[in-house]
């Protein structure tokens, strides 16, 4: 979803693309997401678990958005090993091949909010504490630091952002283990209802997925920002229950019910989240263009249109 | 050099004591550290890498003092993949284990004052901010964060401490790749001039073993700090060059020479660095007892007795 985003929209500002994907079953890879780019730019299937694959890939490279992961922090708790593995290893074979090559590509590392884990205050500034609830978190916050690492030890040109949940075209929609707004599109075009523990309350601070884009193209443009870490959001907190009702008032006839909190609540609930982006703002003047309303309509949009390429 | 201390010390307080050993030939595992106490003990060598050694040892353990690790930070940044299997997967593995079996015991895990790299201020209390300036630094981060999520998760017993520099009897004496204060006692014994770079103004907080030992037998007895991690130092801050001439006092004749620093310097030199340990004194009450005159004084004692079990 972000990487062929960020694909569109560096290809519309005239830049050469190359994309590299492992293409795993249970991840977001679809050759669909290059639709309409898929002639201008260079696709290469491979692992970053592969030490080969980035030692051949670095050396031209000027901009190198590293997205690649292990992205559901559910599946990391029930296989920490294979989260390791993507997001420990892999990232760190692709920063020791660009050490090793002499790479002078601007590398953008895709961390996450799941870094701060349970949240003590909102907004989430930069500073607050890693109380990292999964393994997922663990590994994004290790990643974080080996990119600062590199830059500060080896002169690599990194910078990190934090995610918060990001939505919108491209997502892959075959299970629900990670983006839930789009999971809930899902649902809706489907004719099922959605469902809502409890009453819904705890807030969320959900990205469109092309203004995440812009920030990280912006971020990668700007070299003051070297070595530093950025929350990425909307800066919105939006309840739960809420981003239900706008996904239902999208996709006419959707039923929302509510249900009670399951007996694992641990590891589905983190607490309220919503982003300070006051640091990524004064760095690049980037700001979220997208409301939630118009996001949601333009995702179902998107998914009407193009709903047999996904699921 | 640290398990085999609380070894002895657990011994001498009625524990039944067993001690899981790799013996890999870079690192501190020394038979001749159990002398004294080898046949009240279990030894197991084994490896924390090989998920089978956590499933067959865990069970029956009250306490697990869990220093099993890649010890050297300098070798964490010429192999950083070997760093991340041992002081990552390894410790990972543990924990599955403890998790799997249902482990009862109480988890105490050796993190470092390496998770801090550049020092922001001194003293440095348990809220510093994460500079790693190592692969090792980030993994013990990892490490923390592994049994903080454990015991929040699925109700394990843990607790860190973050280890500033120990020295003393029982340390490994066959490379300099860390434990200096260690080293320079050789370098002494041998007759062989100490070298200092530059003024030798860079200060350290060099904590005696068996002050070291207490501490982590004392916070493995108190319930209450489950979850919490601890800075575990001398909290005096000792100047390179200072340290330097108290092994040269300890081991009359030696010479003590300074040189310019080497152009690497990043990897050596993380600026000055004392705890902070308010923290633990709060929680269990513990302090150092052994100043580094008399530390020093008994480490020399114990080479001069034992050199040839050493090196």
């Amino acid at each position: 979803m972000i990487g062929s985003t960020i694909a569109h929209l560096a290809v519309q500002q005239g830049a050469r693309v190359t994309i590299l994907d492992a293409m795993l079953p249970a991840y977001g890879g679809n050759i669909f997401n290059l639709h309409g780019i898929f002639d201008a730019i260079q696709f290469v299937q491979g692992d970053i678990r592969d030490p080969a694959v980035g030692q051949s890939l670095v050396k031209e490279t000027d901009y190198l958005f590293n997205l690649a992961g292990q992205v559901s922090y559910v599946d990391s708790n029930t296989d920490p090993f294979l989260d390791l593995d993507i997001n420990c290893k892999g990232h760190l074979q692709m920063l020791e091949a660009c050490r090793q090559v002499g790479a002078k590509a601007r590398l953008v590392f895709a961390s996450s909010r799941f870094v701060y884990g349970r949240i003590d205050y909102n907004p989430v500034d930069e500073n607050h504490p890693f109380n990292c609830l999964s393994i997922y978190g663990i590994h994004k916050l290790a990643g974080e630091k080996y990119y600062r690492f590199y830059q500060e030890a080896y002169g690599l040109d990194t910078v990190s952002v934090r995610i918060a949940n990001p939505y919108g075209p491209r997502q892959q929609m075959k299970h629900s283990k990670y983006g839930i707004l789009n999971w809930f599109i899902r649902l809706a075009l489907e004719g099922k209802p959605l469902t809502i523990f409890g009453e819904g309350r705890q807030s969320r601070d959900y990205i469109f997925v092309e203004d995440l884009a812009e920030a990280m193209l912006a971020l990668a443009l700007s070299p003051g920002t070297a070595g530093q870490v950025y929350n990425l959001g909307s800066a919105t907190s939006t309840p739960f229950v809420e981003m239900a009702h706008l996904v239902a008032a999208a996709v006419p006839g959707t039923e929302v019910i509510q249900v009670e909190w399951p007996a694992d609540r641990y590891f589905v609930e983190t607490g309220d989240y919503v982003s300070d982006i006051g640091k990524i703002n004064a760095a690049v003047g980037w700001r979220p263009r997208t409301t939630i309303q118009e996001g949601v309509s333009r995702t179902v949009e998107y998914y009407r249109k193009y709903r047999d390429k996904y699921w």
